[in-house]
């Protein structure tokens, strides 16, 4: 069994990291409501979502995330039971890739950087299972997309989906 | 019909580059043939290795590479009748992954980069050719990989080789 594993909102926190750097800068007092079943984008008024594109582009702010939590025991538990690899959609963010690559290495020492994917159309990905927080990818996606619950994807219907990593461990039989 | 394109060796002419790197620094005058079938590795010096990996590693040696001859011709014309994905093995050098993205987009600006794709274990690609020059790639490949020749391949009699890029489109029935 093969399984990808995206990286940001899967096991790299970035929505709140983002939200964060919105509230520090421009006082956004958040409602948790506001952002569900929509992006970033559709929330945020223009020229701070500018603000935080510029800021994403830079590179650095991907290698400061926290880990999601439970990511690290899980992958730890599936890398055993299957050929793990994580592939992001880091080519709209070029500059995040060293970010990103020393990231995984950081927090997921056991995980073969071999097997790091950095692409963008993930329909190149060949594996049994997706598990990843955008339903676009799995539209091509020629094994089982498996969505991983974040605020901007709470109204997607199409796919199994799970909420936390103990939940992903558990549709795919490990848990 | 999905191509997946490798970077070095096939469209990107960093063998000779290194070789001058080399003679420029160590003088070495090297013989055609004394690296047919071989890895650079195996002909020179160990210490002149490890200082060429280290000038590799530093990432802005694949900055500035020539394109092969006669890919950028090439791939335009296969960009019409295939999805071209280029499929790169840099997770030997993570430095070199903004300079690999900066190159590709100066030099083949028709390839949409979200089909860049920078990996490790070449597995993971989909597609229904990989053309590149480690016939390595090819043994887990779910598809056909055609092998772009390059000295350190001329022992490897598996697959089917084109000399340029002029025979790769042949092979794929474009030419």
């Amino acid at each position: 069994m093969r399984v990808a594993v995206d990286m940001d909102e899967v096991v790299a926190d970035a929505f709140p990291a983002q939200l964060t750097w919105l509230t520090e800068r421009y006082g956004y007092a958040f409602d948790p409501v506001a952002y569900c079943g929509r992006k970033l984008a559709e929330v945020v008024a223009g020229e701070h979502h500018q603000a935080l594109q510029a800021h994403l582009h830079e590179g650095s702010f991907f290698g400061d995330l926290i880990p999601i939590e439970g990511a690290k025991a899980a992958l730890t538990m599936l890398n055993e039971h299957a050929e793990v690899f994580i592939t992001t959609a880091a080519m709209e963010y070029p500059k995040s890739l060293p970010y990103k690559f020393d990231w995984l290495q950081r927090h997921f020492p056991f995980i073969d950087s071999l097997r790091f994917v950095f692409c963008g159309d993930k329909s190149i990905i060949n594996a049994d299972y997706l598990i990843d927080d955008n339903a676009r990818h799995f539209e091509r996606f020629g094994g089982e997309g498996i969505l991983f619950s974040a605020p901007h994807n709470a109204g997607e219907q199409r796919y199994r989906r799970d909420s936390n990593w103990s939940e992903a461990l558990a549709l795919l039989g490990l848990a």
